[in-house]
């Protein structure tokens, strides 16, 4: 078995983008929770980029903070002269690299792994072309640039301003997506000249380039909903709706009904077994898995928390992260469940914060308990045992334990722990004043 | 006047349906909340079908679990050969059964009563057709098997496969759904062959067995999206997109505002009175009814409740079965009501859980009040009298009763009965520490 | 700097409404949570119209209700003869007016000021047209009525069904809006006759008569969505949800994220700043204004609240009116808060009633506090300190201060003000029985 040969890739994020009327960097700004920087790190991660460089210029320093705890380079842009001058800003950053080179956009966020694949697949195929771009046919071509084929070989790259009646007939676009070797590339970039209207150093002139040297581009076509580009929230919006839809049609395809689909959101890293049922409006946050069998009632908002098999949530539930729901538990409406345990069959159905907690198996919580996991400066542990029974509108002042099976009566303070099989009561006692009620009734009426 | 004929129905429900990947019988799985095979059931018991079976293999036994109580029949299909086979296994169940037979499909389940009595109007009149076939004609035709036809005289039933060029340019499709007499339909389908490519017994060839016995059919036709069938996740959330696009036109058309339509979900059975508002994302779960002249708020999920005319729900409220909320009354935002009657112009406007109780008219249920009900065996009633004020924060500890007018001062628990007019009060003494939370915090911060 | 020509709206709101279904006037039914008639309103005083007469036939009161407040005047059309009928209702309610007047129609609420400013500008041009009448050019003419013209010249006005077939072709239809000055207006309505098939006196008649006298008219066009009449709770939620598409794409336009535009609801009034995320499913009531930097998680519901920058909202917030959020605080789940000041910096995050409420800056409400604000009769302030900590499931009663750095311990019912610096409880001992939760099951097993 042959070494695979190294992959970079260098990803533009460059822009200004003006339009997003944000003081936060175009490319940080999300699709399904993860910033659309993110969703390309991650593709080519697993595509096994062993170096991967982002070009920016303003904000440099909002991409740095986001992509140097992941272990990739930043390279400066200070000016915007043109997508092949921003990809030869990252050639020092890439010193001594030898290998394939992907060239990305950071705001043109949801190209897959298996595209960048087929990529980098036909820059190594046995006819070694030169360049590999990636087309697509959009239903309106509108001004993007032209690409002009003879089957996958290009004969030309031309901008929409500069092309005939017969180039602008053509539907192929250029995403502005492309592979090569690096050894091809960096000399190519430096060819690339600026003799244009506008004054810039155009990327798709290296195909051109590599032409006068006999050296043919390739190109490979995928969906236009691949390649669309943010520019605006109104796009962001579009290209997160065009993500959820696809989604939301796989979540069914596995085996999960949506009672309405349109009004399920998903994370980028959501898991969802088979036979759940997710009702109207689930919000789902950055590291969920729901195991099968789970039913999620509608207004259900889940972060960060696992719900094993059989277990119901909501509706109106709100699990954060930490929250561990046990097999076959009830999270009812109202209740909040943030870095806690609820144990196998447990249930806490009604208007309860549970924080900073285990549970034990087989415990109710009832209606209104609070656990006061929070003194200002700390935060302290809960530990109710297996089988007990918090009685309705409780707190529980943490840190405390509660033994298995022990009873807290309803209205109840419990600020000490309390043993297994007891009962504890801890409320103030009824004192009654008769026909008060009537004389502070008439008082007001004759006020 | 004439007694009608006998109505029978069969119902296939024998296929696997794979692609569902469901542990759940495919025609159990629900369309605005009740089971597609529930929709159809309904339907024949309003037309007065005196017999029904449904056909079964895989998993029958979910079938009968759901059928049985129903006193309807399940006749099992062991092996899949083909739709005509599937019918003949009800023949024993319908032994000695003379009339009219409608053949349904468990998959196929929102054909409207009406289009039932059509096909059974259309088999008994005068030029008494052996075979009325449900036909439609969809945007995209694409494999149905199509319907050759002279008027509604039927030519030639055609499978795709089979049809010529001719033939599959004609845009009236099987549906599937048929009606004959009893007395017709047993005789054709014995003689239902099974030499074609797939070995199976087809269910359109008794149209062309009838003919060349002299024997015309004739079909009728119908609105696609009536006979839309459902094979997986994906068509299951469509079929329950449509149902609900035709309810809520249907509500608007009847006199309710629908602030936002799409976000309203509708049960089977919900009743909706006129000049009733219902705002953003509300959920209406089974056995619904509202009365004239309600305010539904935003983001409120409601099933097996009665709301009286004027009534003011949510937003953010809960009814859950047994709840009764009465004229003019006021349910809030994180309220929770099951099994209870709040009386006329009463209110519970915050953060409360009434379960099991009765509050009478004029009574004002403060934030935070919680119903304790359920002591881990047994659910407790409260009962609270007309114009009493619960103070908010109050645990009201069932089983209890509280006097008419009056009042529970704030954050008691109250564990025994209330006189009327009087005033109740249950909580812990107040105490002071000076200084002793500046002490704390320079603690904490010492440290 | 001359004088603007005075400026009269009539505002037709005769109709009948019958298909609305419903007690409230058509016009009455609110767009956005602002009635139709209101939108009208707004924009013709916007652009500086001194006298508005509303025409009112059936259910005049509501109108009068609603507009005698804002100034307005209300003419009655007892019976319903016709357009030009209606608007000569007005003349008496305009006696002496001498100026340039606006003919609008009650359910056609979504005209814009700039475009009744067009209409006015186009009347006061220098080749000084009889009358302008705001056309339209629909996807489907249907039965509208057309306007023949040369350029922007009238040449004829026809009812659809007087219509020839080349006149059917025309795709430029009457809105029936119009302007025209007073002086010609009345002469000409008073020349229009009811010999037609109907009897009725229509208004476009008005153009012809014009024409006649050798006045030409003009028509200026708009977008069909602007005219969009409202008949039915259908068009009305058509026209809510055309309002909404507008105002969820300004609002991205202007800096905001919309996580799902499609379930974001806007009033009328609501102001958003520059990098506000607003999540899946916010509801806008009217009186809005929120900050920039400003998050909204899903599930929030918002009406006359202010939000400072950097405040964290929801999910599942509850804002209502006279809520004033400080910069950077946080109102979390199941909280709702009405007429309070919630300070920089401060908390509320879980499961929480604030009413009638000055909370300082930096303190911290804890999960499940309640402000117990009313007695049945009168509504009681509550008054936080800065840097103060209130314990969980706490219940405040109103009215009451609570000093700067005060503490409250978990679950007390404070009924008394707390000095800064101090820490209160008020809450029952603990009391524990040992062994008495194992007998309680013991008994109930045997049971």
């Amino acid at each position: 078995m042959t070494e695979p040969t190294p992959l970079a890739a260098i990803i533009l994020a460059a822009g200004q983008g003006t339009r997003m009327k944000s003081d936060t960097h175009k490319v940080l700004h999300p699709i399904a929770g993860k910033p659309m920087l993110g969703h390309l790190i991650d593709a080519v991660q697993t595509l096994g980029a062993e170096r991967s460089v982002i070009v920016a210029g303003a904000r440099r320093e909002q991409i740095e903070a986001f992509v140097e705890p992941l272990g990739l380079t930043v390279a400066l842009q200070a000016e915007q002269l043109g997508t092949a001058h921003a990809v030869l800003q990252a050639k020092a950053a890439l010193a001594g690299f030898d290998g394939n080179v992907l060239i990305l956009y950071g705001d043109v966020p949801l190209v897959t792994r298996e595209t960048m694949a087929r990529m980098i697949d036909r820059l190594e195929a046995a006819d070694t072309p030169a360049i590999v771009v990636l087309g697509f046919r959009p239903p309106d071509p509108l001004a993007y640039g032209r690409i002009v084929a003879e089957g996958d070989r290009i004969v030309k790259m031309v901008e929409f301003k500069d092309a005939t009646p017969q180039e602008r007939a053509i539907d192929l676009c250029n995403s502005g997506l492309m592979a090569a070797r690096a050894a091809d590339l960096w000399p190519l970039l430096e060819r690339v000249g600026n003799a244009n209207a506008a004054g810039e150093y155009y990327l798709p002139d290296i195909v051109m380039l590599a032409a006068e040297e006999g050296k043919a581009s390739a190109v490979i076509e995928t969906d236009p909903a691949e390649v669309a580009g943010v520019n605006s929230r109104a796009e962001l919006a579009e290209v997160e709706a065009g993500w959820q839809r696809q989604r939301r049609a796989a979540a069914m395809a596995d085996g999960a009904t949506l009672l309405a689909p349109d009004t399920v959101w998903f994370a980028a890293d959501t898991r969802i077994g088979r036979d759940v049922t997710i009702g109207q409006n689930v919000v789902f946050g950055p590291g969920v898995v729901i195991a099968d069998g789970v039913t999620i009632h509608a207004f259900s908002h889940i972060e960060g928390a696992t719900v094993a098999s059989g277990a119901i949530i909501g509706p109106y539930a709100r699990l954060r992260p930490g929250a561990e729901v046990g097999a076959n538990a009830h999270v009812g409406n109202f209740v909040e469940i943030k870095k806690a345990k609820l144990g196998e069959g447990a249930k806490a159905n009604h208007l309860t914060y549970i924080g900073d907690a285990e549970i034990g198996p087989g415990t109710n919580i009832g209606a209104g308990t609070i656990t006061c996991n929070y003194d200002g400066f700390g935060k302290y542990l809960t530990r109710i045992g297996a089988r007990a029974f918090i009685g309705s509108n409780s707190a529980l002042v943490a840190p405390v334990t509660i033994g298995d099976g022990a009873i807290v009566a309803a209205g109840s303070v419990v600020v000490r722990d309390v043993a297994p099989d007891a009962l504890v009561v801890a409320r103030g006692a009824q004192e009654e004043k008769p026909g008060w009620a009537a004389r502070f009734r008439a008082r007001h009426k004759k006020s």
